[in-house]
C-alpha cells in the first residue's frame, strides 16, 4: 500500500429511499470509526445539495443504539435529492471537498449517482488532487450493471410478493379480475419478483408483464379473458414501465388522454392513472359487470417500516462497509459490487470494487432467460436468483 | 339453561376480508370441537351463497397445525361474498338449514351480515323451528354499534399507520406534498388511525382528512399551502369516502368529470383516481413545480400477509370461541359484542351478546370529540383508543 490519506470524509445518499439504504450508511458510518486515516465523518444533507450548501451532520456523535435505530429506518435518513449534478455542479462539490479537506467521498444511490461521483473523481484527477469516491449500489429497481444484486431490491421484492400474496387471497375469497402496478420503469426485476408469492398451481400472479418486452392492450385484453376461463378470477402484475412496440410507455399514452379533456384542473396524470386506464380497457372488452379492480403498490414498496429482508438489509450493512475498506485500501476510486457465491450449496456473497465508469448510466434488464416466450409471464427459475435475497416469506394455511 | 339444542353447525364468512377474519373462523371450530351438542361443523364457501348452493367444506377434519396457519392467514379462507340476502334469498337459506338438520349458524361479518342473520333468525321464529344464529363482528372500517371495536380493524390500523409512517419518511428524504387515500367510505376510524405515524412535533400526517367532516377543496388546498409554509413538505391522510356540504362523495364528482369525455375505452373511474384528482387539484393550485404524489393504499391494507395486529387477532380468535358459547348457552340468537376493560391499569377485554338487529344495518361514525374542530386533523386523544388495538409499532431512528 502507497502512503496513507488523511483526512475528512463525507457520505450522501440519493435517489428514491429503499429499507436498507440507512444500512449502508450506517456500515460506512461504523467502519470509518474503525480507521484512524479518516480524521472526521460528516453527512451531507440530501445527498449532492447538502454538499454544495455545506449542510453538514457531524456523524461521529451518534451511540451505536442510536445508529442501530438509524438502520433499520427506511428511507434515506441524511435525506436524498434528485439533483443529478453535472460538470459545473460537480466543480461547485470539488470546491468544497478542497476547501474541508476532504479526502474521502461516499454516495449511495443508482446509476446516475454514480455518474456524480465518476465526473467528481475525474475532476480531483485533473486537479491531482488525491481524493477516493466511492459509489455504494442502491436501488430497488436491481438495474445496475456489474453487481448480481442491489441492496434494497430483496426488499422491495419481498414486500411486492407478499402484497401479491395477500391479493391472491382477497381474490380467491372475492374472485374478480386484480391488477397491481409495481415500479420498475426500465427493468422489470421487481415486478418478476411476483412469482414469489405462487404457491399452488392456481396461484397469483396469473399473468406478469415486464418493460422488456412490448405490451400489446388486445393480447393483454385476451390473457385476462383466457384466465378467467381457466381460473374464474385472475390476478395480473404489471410494471409501471410498460410500452407499446414504437417504445412509447401506456403511462404517456393516459397522459395524453388525459391532456385531450379540458376541464381544466382535472390532471389525473398521478400514480393510480395506469392501473385505472388498464381496469377500464378490461371492463369495457369483458363486460362492465366484471369485478375489475387496480392497485399502484407506490411509495409503500420502498419504505414500508419493519418489513425488510434480514439478507438484504445485511448486505446493504456490509456495501457501506466495504466502500470504506476499500476507499482506503485502493489506489483509485470505484463502485462496490456484489458476487453470488454458493458455499456447501448455499447462498451466499462476496464483495468486489469495479471501476465508477462500469456502473454509471447504464441500466441492466432483466435478462430474457427469466421471461417467457409469450411475455406475459416469469419463468420458474427465476425463484433461484431472487428467492435468497427476499428469505422467508409468511406462512399460509388453506381449507380447499 | 333449558333443554339441549342438539345438530349441525354452518360457519360462513361475508363481506370484505380481513387480516384475521380467519382467526374467528379457527375460533368457531376449536370452540364447536368441544361441545358435543354440536354433531357437525360445515364451513360454507362463499358465505350465503355457498349456502342456497350446499357447497360445503367439512370443518372437523382439520388438525390444529393446519388450523393455526389458517388463522395467520388474511382473507376469508372459505371464501367471501358480497350477496346481501333479502327475505327471498333467505328463505332458501332456512331451507337448507332445515333439510341438513343444521341448528347453528355462525356468520362473520359486518352490519349488512347481521342484517342477513336477523332475517334468517326471524324465519326460524316464524317456522318454530329451533335455530341460533349469530353474527361473529369483522370489518377494517370499525363501524358496527355496540361493540367498543371491530376484530379486523387494528389490524388494517397497524398496516395503514406504518404506511403513512413510511410516507413520513420518504417525505422528510425527499420534500413534497404527499396525499395517501385510505379505506373508509362512511367512517374515519382506519384514516383516524394513521395518528399513530406521529411521533416528533413535524411527523406525519399533517392533514387527515374524514367522512364526518364535509370536504371544501379550497379549504383542502390552502390546508396544503400552510402546511408547506410550515414544514416545506406535506403528507395528508384521505378517507375515500369524503364528501362535499350537499353529502356527494368527492369520487362521484371524479367519475362524473371522467364520463364527460369521449375516448370509449378510458374509464378512470377505478381505484386511484380520487388521490390522482386530488394531486391534480394540488398541482393546479400551488404550481406544477411542486412535487405531488398520491397513493392509494387499496386491498394491501386489508390483506397484507404476516402483518397483523397480535391483540387483533386474540380478539378475533376469542369472539369466533364466544359466538359458539353464546349460541349453546342464550335462548336467542345474536352478535358478539366487545367490551373495552382496564384492568390494572392495562387493556383487557370481554365480550358480551347483543340483538342482531342492534347491529344489523347501523353504522357507527367516529364520535366528534376525537376530530379537531377545523376538521382537517384527528385530536391526540384518539391515540387512547386506538393504540391499544394496534400494538407495538415498528421503531424508528433519526439523524437530525
Amino acid at each position: 500500500m502507497a502512503g496513507k490519506l488523511v483526512g475528512k470524509a463525507i457520505v450522501g445518499q440519493s435517489g428514491g429511499p429503499t429499507c436498507v439504504i440507512n444500512q449502508s450508511l450506517v456500515g460506512v458510518i461504523q467502519e470509518a470509526a474503525e480507521h484512524s486515516q479518516i480524521t472526521g465523518l460528516l453527512g451531507a444533507k440530501h445527498g449532492v445539495r447538502g454538499i454544495v450548501q455545506e449542510d453538514f451532520v457531524d456523524l461521529t456523535r451518534f451511540d451505536s443504539a442510536t445508529l442501530e435505530k438509524v438502520a433499520i429506518t427506511p428511507s434515506a435518513a441524511l435525506g436524498s435529492t434528485r439533483d443529478k449534478p453535472d460538470e459545473q455542479y460537480c466543480r461547485k462539490i470539488f470546491e468544497v471537498f478542497r476547501k474541508n479537506d476532504v479526502k474521502y467521498f461516499f454516495y449511495a444511490g443508482g446509476n446516475d449517482s454514480a455518474h456524480g461521483a465518476d465526473i467528481i473523481d475525474s475532476l480531483a484527477r485533473q486537479a491531482r488532487y488525491e481524493l477516493r469516491v466511492y459509489h455504494i449500489p442502491k436501488t430497488i429497481d436491481n438495474d445496475l450493471l456489474i453487481t448480481d444484486h442491489c441492496p434494497g431490491y430483496g426488499s422491495a421484492a419481498k414486500f411486492v410478493a407478499c402484497a401479491v400474496m395477500g391479493d391472491d387471497l382477497d381474490n380467491r375469497s372475492l374472485a374478480g379480475v386484480k391488477i397491481d402496478v409495481i415500479m420498475g420503469r426500465h427493468a422489470g426485476f421487481l415486478t418478476a419478483a411476483t412469482i414469489l408469492a405462487r404457491d399452488r398451481q392456481d396461484s397469483s400472479p396469473h399473468l406478469i408483464y415486464v418493460p422488456e418486452v412490448d405490451f400489446d392492450q388486445q393480447q393483454f385484453i385476451s390473457d385476462i379473458d383466457s384466465t378467467m376461463g381457466k381460473y374464474g378470477r385472475c390476478v395480473a402484475a404489471v410494471s409501471e414501465g410498460i410500452h407499446d412496440a414504437s417504445g412509447e410507455p401506456i403511462t404517456t399514452k393516459v397522459a395524453q388522454l388525459q391532456e385531450q379533456d379540458d376541464h381544466g384542473n382535472v390532471q389525473l396524470s398521478g400514480t393510480g392513472a395506469l392501473g385505472d386506464y388498464l381496469a377500464g380497457l378490461v371492463r369495457t372488452a369483458l363486460g362492465k359487470q366484471l369485478r375489475v379492480r387496480a392497485d399502484t403498490f407506490g411509495y409503500l414498496q420502498r419504505s414500508f417500516p419493519g418489513f425488510y429482508s434480514t439478507v438484504d438489509a445485511q448486505e446493504a450493512r456490509l456495501v457501506g462497509q466495504m466502500a470504506v475498506r476499500y476507499a482506503l485500501e485502493a489506489q483509485s476510486s470505484g463502485s462496490v459490487a456484489i458476487r453470488r457465491l454458493s458455499v456447501d450449496g448455499k447462498y451466499a456473497v462476496e464483495t468486489f470494487s469495479t471501476a465508477l465508469a462500469s456502473v454509471a448510466r447504464k441500466t441492466k434488464c432483466l435478462p430474457s432467460q427469466y421471461i417467457a416466450v409469450q411475455g406475459k409471464n416469469i419463468l420458474d427459475s427465476y425463484r433461484e436468483y431472487v428467492a435468497p435475497l427476499v428469505g422467508q416469506l409468511p406462512q399460509k394455511g388453506y381449507l380447499y
